[in-house]
């Protein structure tokens, strides 16, 4: 996959059943190349902060510059992890930042400009594919289909990363239980379901991480599918007021 | 289910054709009551510093008398929620005390005194059944079966509740991708996935949180299924000392 390329083009080609009520969870990485978010660490020109920081946690200061560069702010930087806040208010390890399966040696993939613009146009291209194959057996006009930008991203009190959702359109990121009763009709503790990165987390149990799959169909999710775009995975950042831990 | 009820049969019993290479997702609170992990608020003498905390955060004091209980540090107390440290090393909004789907008025449902353990009796149960009922179409003189006991956590950064592993035997847990190359040969980011967190979120998928609905049947994980108990979920707690945000 390389910039320019039709993603959507590719999925629905790699995905010919693809029906209504289904989701499509597409890695970052690829949306990322097509976008062509991508910057090479020999153009990069390390500044003071980045050297300095290079130095004490025996990184490579072009890529700690482009970590700084998709940085709204450094929350902690320790044990040879920067953690960041993206532009995007994503608070991750490097600002998702990677310089594995980027396809070249010395070449950073970044995070999309914009993941919830980016999963509400692949969204808008898969809706319309049934209507224009008709002879593929799909029986509607526009498909109701769910899509999921996701990302693996640790947890600060549990070791191993899980995947989450950055972008999502048409999906119902958050359930929200508040108010509604319990089995015994008591009301419920849990407020909201992240269920966009629950669907993000399911779908990266059925691949490796080795090989080269960047995108899952989940099928069965359709409750989670909306009509429209919907608040996509902007909704599941913590505002600052409502952090407790920075 | 109440106390002492046996939780493998009923698995069985609600899930005829289990089968070798599944996994079972188990509900933390159906695990506490079977266990008889619960205590009635009427009986619960709130010391002063529960009191002075019902006071400030508007609960009720046999409720935080009951988390602090369950806690072996109070992590945060700010916004009306107390962030604590059970006593296994789970950071976890009040200790993983609920009050809702317990059964009953005033009654606390506290999280099992060893959800690996709890997890291991159910993974050696279900394990021999196959055997046990020759005539239900089931080839297996010993069953491997993974067992995932959920329970639904916050994130410091991410609005909803995502559900995670708080007990696990005979799943891998965590999937180890240090040194392996990726697709282009390059090192991997990536270091260990949190596959039994991801099953607890696959699972939450597909019930709702009214439903009463406490096993999730996993099927096509096999991958992740272990011969041995393994590490439990004891293995996804980051240690102090790897704790950048306490």
């Amino acid at each position: 996959v390389r910039a320019g390329d039709d993603l959507p083009a590719l999925i629905a080609a790699a995905a010919p059943d693809l029906r209504d009520g289904d989701v499509v969870v597409v890695a970052q990485k690829v949306v990322s190349k097509v976008e062509g978010r991508v910057r090479a660490l020999a153009e990069v020109a390390p500044t003071e902060e980045a050297l300095a920081l290079a130095s004490e946690f025996d990184k490579d200061p072009r890529l700690v510059q482009v970590v700084l560069d998709e940085s709204a702010e450094l929350v902690r930087a320790a044990q040879g992890v920067l953690i960041c806040e993206t532009r995007h208010g994503f608070v991750c390890a490097n600002a998702g930042v990677d310089l594995s399966n980027t396809g070249g040696e010395g070449v950073a993939v970044l995070l999309p400009l914009d993941p919830d613009a980016s999963a509400r146009r692949i969204r808008a291209s898969l809706a319309t594919r049934g209507k224009s194959t008709p002879d593929s057996g799909v029986n509607f006009d526009r498909m109701r289909i769910g899509v999921v930008i996701s990302d693996s991203f640790g947890r600060p009190w549990r070791l191993g990363v899980t995947d989450v959702a950055i972008g999502a359109a048409g999906v119902a990121v958050l359930e929200d239980w508040r108010g509604r009763p319990d089995a015994q009709g008591r009301e419920l503790r849990v407020t909201e379901v992240a269920v966009a990165d629950q669907l993000a987390a399911a779908a990266d149990l059925v691949r490796a991480k080795d090989s080269g799959e960047p995108v899952v169909l989940v099928r069965g999710a359709e409750r989670f599918v909306t009509e429209d775009d919907g608040p996509g995975a902007a909704a599941l950042r913590r505002s600052r007021g409502l952090d407790l831990f920075r």
